[in-house]
């Protein structure tokens, strides 16, 4: 109350205003005065040193994906501390990101904050969250280095710090292959997080607005509207389904002036949808087709600003370029003196362990099995990645009950059940009220596929159940409800 | 169904590949050859030319803002054809704008696609909404000049067209002053737009995230999470409640481990909420003190990238610095070779003309009365542009339906009532389940004011039933009920 009564007197008594503001300021912002502090907060290591054999020992995670996500879920905070170091600090529900971009469902929706999978990283007082990228394993001294993400921000220089582990989990991901092809880095997007389906719908909708400018010539129009997905596996089928359902429900209604320009093509070089039984593709193929969008097979070749070039010589202009064509090794990884599994992923045993050396796990798109283990590398699938950081989490909670947790401390120790991996099966939408649901094992393998409105319903539930927290489960179905209801959102913001 | 034959076809032979393939693509992509299309296409001009006397003649707006958008609703699509231009294709609902920058609200809620305000411009054949902003106005020849908005993008090079108009409604708004106050365009961020919005919300959770880190110096961390506020308008109190409450709920449960450095500090020249009665003002001050917010009397005379100065020369660290002092008028508007109000706004008489042009008016933020009206020029706020955009509407309407509706068909007609402004009263939150209603018509009139839960019923209440659509209403409602059980959202997408 004491800087109310000062403001009253204030607005009758303006002399004596600076030499009070003045107080004022020194009084409120006296935290900021440092000529007290003891010079030890600045002379502090920068980084988290080895744990003592008394305190609890530390598992690092790099990443927060399926795979990472899974794990910090599954590990017990009571046994370990827990750091988790990646540049995002959310986990996206990637198989539903495609339903953002033209706004059937909310960014937010498909987002789910790491602190609430693992509550302990914002609680309890040896674990944390980074928002950092990881720059290198010394597995010699049980170390990542690691540097903040400063995210253009120019006030903030990044911080570079390290983080000593027991135990180490590299659950890093992979990154969107280019094949090397000139251009897509610069002029594709790709769909692999919250910012990449901004980025489609921002510029979609900058398209249909730019479309409509009077004067612009027919052909501009056109190229303005020629939506592309390059890559016909699930992400692109989804991608192109739900966008060819936006076309015909909402671009129909809220731009009628261009709704004859815009169009829809899927350009594969292989099959779409080649994990899937015979029918269920045909099945895509023709729903896909019957809603507009054009499937082309062909291999890119070149990337322009606004057109890209095929094998075959013809050029394919471009107002919107999504890219989704499988991934590889990330530059992370391929830095890594580990041992690599086929393919150049992170080398793992049966017990996903780096086998040459202590204390250091690989999860998810990141890793594959070592080729002396005699077992395939597993495809780049979410249901692999969370199956993975699972079978690890209840490993390593394991390990420390055993008295292993501390670095060395798990060198002999019977580990147990190897991981094995069972293939539930595949989902995929293919447009509105359709999708298609693959439950059998392997190509080869028998078993149950379904497509059409009772598969689409599978789906929605399917997912609905497995989004992480009751709060996206919540806002997904609201979100669903209202674009049944009030149809999709079109504000650009 | 060919291309599908023809994909399964793939698989087995592939020898006659590459010729397939450039038949369908040419057969897919046959819509891009322009060798066959009429010239006619280019030729077009660019722009929307004058309206014949048997055409519906045309209304463009500039601006989609309370003003506008309030116009545009009441405007009769069967009486005219409607163009409006604004750089952006939703209107902000501008008094939740600080609930978004937290996570109370989604950015989702506070925006309002103009085409869900007025239906026409989507479908109606000769109603438009142009992505642009407007270069110049030709008075002379009752034509607008505008170039459309590219956004950084760097495939689409900026379109520059013209649009004759009937009527002409500049409702272009206002910008935020800065009084030539050097380095706050550089380093402040405005609260005005969902963009401003979603960039505080990305720097307060990032500042949170890095101040974090392992070795960063307590004088770092206490700079990177003081947050400071400039300008003690309802804005500015608004956005420091939400924020202080934002820190008491959510980072003391979710950023344990940093929540003794947070703070925020309120900085206003002269009195906070000063259009607000007395007893309010200091409801508003005893409550934003009692939640933690610093008050501070101080003038602010330089920005720097990580402290601010005021004018007695101390100097105040920041990590996020929100600049809400007000507006004046728009650099457009500035250009514009119309009579000026005092202030500097587009001078207009009682019937919101401009009197030395015929068929313009202004309404919002960019107009004033004219010193000859003997008026005083109108507050900045929402509820008078929202009465303007509504007066003017129904005067259009009765104008056109008058028969004058074309250029210079209303030169000599009676326009009946002027447009008369009475003030509702004045609303702002201080916080959670607190607010202030002021029902004074003006500082000197008696009246009813509250304070406290009843207010902040009655100013959620107001503010649900003032959203525009249904859609948005539902959602606000949706959002206040989770953040009510489930707390903020705190996802960095």
């Amino acid at each position: 109350m004491f800087w109310h009564r000062e403001l009253i007197k204030f607005s009758t008594a303006t002399k004596s205003k600076s030499t009070i503001t003045k107080t004022l300021v020194q009084a409120s912002l006296s935290h900021f005065s440092t000529a007290s502090d003891p010079p030890a907060s600045v002379a502090k290591p920068s980084g988290l040193g080895p744990t003592k054999p008394d305190e609890k020992p530390r598992v690092v995670v790099l990443g927060s994906g399926w795979a990472g996500c899974r794990l910090l879920k599954g590990l017990n905070p009571s046994l370990y501390d827990i750091v988790c170091v990646s540049p995002r600090n959310h986990m996206v529900f990637t198989p539903l990101l495609a339903s953002t971009c033209v706004g059937t469902l909310e960014f937010r929706s498909v987002a789910e904050p790491i602190a609430r999978i693992q509550p302990s990283i914002s609680s309890a007082p040896g674990s944390y969250f980074f928002l950092a990228n990881s720059t290198a394993v010394d597995t010699e001294n049980h170390e990542v280095h690691c540097e903040t993400v400063t995210d253009g921000t120019d006030t903030v220089d990044p911080w570079k710090f390290k983080i000593s582990y027991d135990k180490l989990v590299i659950a890093s991901g992979a990154q969107a292959s280019t094949f090397g092809i000139h251009g897509v880095k610069e002029h594709a997007i790709f769909l692999r997080e919250v910012h990449h389906a901004q980025e489609i719908r921002r510029k979609l909708l900058l398209n249909l607005m730019l479309s409509d400018v009077p004067g612009l010539p027919e052909e501009e129009k056109r190229r303005l509207l020629h939506c592309v997905v390059v890559g016909g596996g699930p992400t692109g089928v989804e991608f192109s389904g739900e966008l060819s359902d936006f076309i015909r429900r909402d671009v129909h209604e809220r731009y009628s002036h261009v709704k004859d320009y815009i169009h829809v093509t899927l350009i594969e070089a292989n099959e779409i949808l080649s994990s899937f039984d015979d029918r269920l593709r045909h099945y895509a193929i023709k729903h896909l087709t019957k809603s507009g969008v054009r499937l082309v097979r062909g291999i890119v070749k070149d990337v322009k600003p606004e057109n890209l070039v095929l094998s075959d010589g013809s050029e394919v202009p471009y107002g919107l370029l999504v890219w989704s064509t499988g991934v590889g090794p990330s530059t992370f990884v391929n830095s890594l003196g580990l041992p690599k599994s086929p393919g150049g992923r992170i080398g793992v045993d049966e017990w996903l362990r780096v086998p040459t050396v202590q204390d250091v796990f690989s999860i998810g798109d990141c890793c594959g099995f070592l080729e002396s283990t005699g077992k395939p590398v597993l495809p780049a699938l979410a249901q692999v990645a969370e199956r993975q950081g699972k079978y690890l989490a209840n490993l390593l909670n394991k390990i420390c009950k055993d008295g292993g947790g501390h670095a060395y401390g798990a060198k002999d120790m019977n580990l147990g059940d190897p991981f094995e991996y069972k293939h539930l099966g595949s989902m995929a939408t293919v447009g509105r009220f359709k999708a298609l649901v693959d439950l059998r094992q392997s190509k080869e393998a028998k078993g149950i596929s379904l497509a059409g409105f009772v598969s689409w319903f599978i789906w929605r539930s399917a997912y609905l159940t497995r989004v992480v927290s009751w709060r996206n489960r919540f806002y997904v179905a609201i979100n669903w409800l209202t674009t049944l209801v009030f149809g999709r959102d079109i504000s650009r913001i």
